[in-house]
């Protein structure tokens, strides 16, 4: 991993952001993007430990792994406007296309089948890669918490991308990389994140999910 | 729990004979329900720990609880069988629609939203909850496995109802159950059954799902 620069497209945002300050203080080159460069520059000054902001084109370019956490909303157009600049990277798409009402989150549908595999379809060049979904942004952002109780589920069809992408998430004290199955199967587990949601809601928790007998 | 009869639908099957098993061992009264009542009987046999067997149709009129265990295929034609036998009462969904291909497990769309959903669809009178999905066969008929590593998720619009279901699981030694949400979001818990067995494939395992901060 040490070797590896990190980009993080919507990297102004909570969970990019947490995620951003979690491999920045793991000693990895860190690069937030934003549409500004300014504001992307903020974000990284705001989390310290050595992190930059660029544009989101330039993250994409300069960066060896990028990570999508963009709204789903603005997901597929970004990623249309980056096929270039992603051809040959590991994308990590960690989108959770949702919706909110009275009564709390519930899954949006994707035509492609889930934001992993519309980014997939979008980026044939590109090597997608499904991951960091459950994560927690407050727990991510909390000077105080030093172990995040966390398992990542990894998703992909390129062995060697989502072999990677779980050593990266092992650089966050606490979490643990684990496979999670093809792209195909990528929608539940970011519908998944609605269900947090609802036990964050019942419990008062930060909930995070663990693997057992792994 | 100790006064309520647990029914299980398709008991015959993997999953609804473990559970018979736990429950029964749990002391409470169970009853397998399959299409003939001798099979039913024999299952009961083979599990002991004091369960009976009953045609589908007398366990769906004589059970308190009524866990609906049968494959996907046959579920939606079972339950419009027993609608009757089956109002007033808390029906338990613990159907994965899943298919299988050389890839491995894979979800299939459910028209109405997920196998909950459609349950309750056809069972407007009852008070249908989704749990147990996860739950491995193997370790629940496992003599040996005195406590299961595992938390269900118990996910219903009707509070009293995945109150009774939660206290349920919780008789299984080691399992716990936590709310998961209402039943529009079960789709996804359904359909992670398929990432479980990516799970169970690629690190020889008989994964399970644990909640953190909960």
């Amino acid at each position: 991993m040490s070797g590896l620069s990190i980009g993080i497209l919507g990297g102004t945002g909570d969970q990019g952001k947490g995620l951003a300050r979690r491999f920045a203080m793991a000693g990895l080159r860190v690069v937030i993007g934003s549409r500004s460069a300014e504001r992307a520059g903020e974000a990284a000054d705001s989390i310290g430990a050595g992190a930059s902001g660029a544009t989101n084109s330039e993250v994409a370019a300069g960066c060896d792994i990028v990570i999508v956490a963009v709204p789903y909303d603005g997901h597929k157009a970004l990623l249309e406007s980056l096929t270039t600049e992603l051809a040959g990277k590991i994308v990590v798409d960690c989108v959770n296309p949702l919706a909110f009402d009275k009564q709390g989150a519930y899954a949006l549908p994707v035509a492609e089948g889930s934001a992993a595999q519309q980014a997939a379809a979008v980026l044939p060049d590109s090597r997608v890669v499904a991951a960091f979904h459950h994560v927690s942004a407050v727990l991510l952002m909390d000077p105080a918490v030093e172990k995040v109780d966390l398992d990542v589920l990894v998703l992909g069809d390129d062995r060697e991308a989502t072999d990677t992408v779980r050593a990266l998430a092992d650089v966050i004290p606490g979490v643990r990389g684990v496979y999670g199955g093809r792209l195909r199967n990528a929608f539940q587990v970011e519908a998944l994140t609605a269900n947090m949601i609802s036990i964050n809601r019942r419990y008062k928790a930060h909930a995070g999910l663990r693997i057992t007998d792994v």
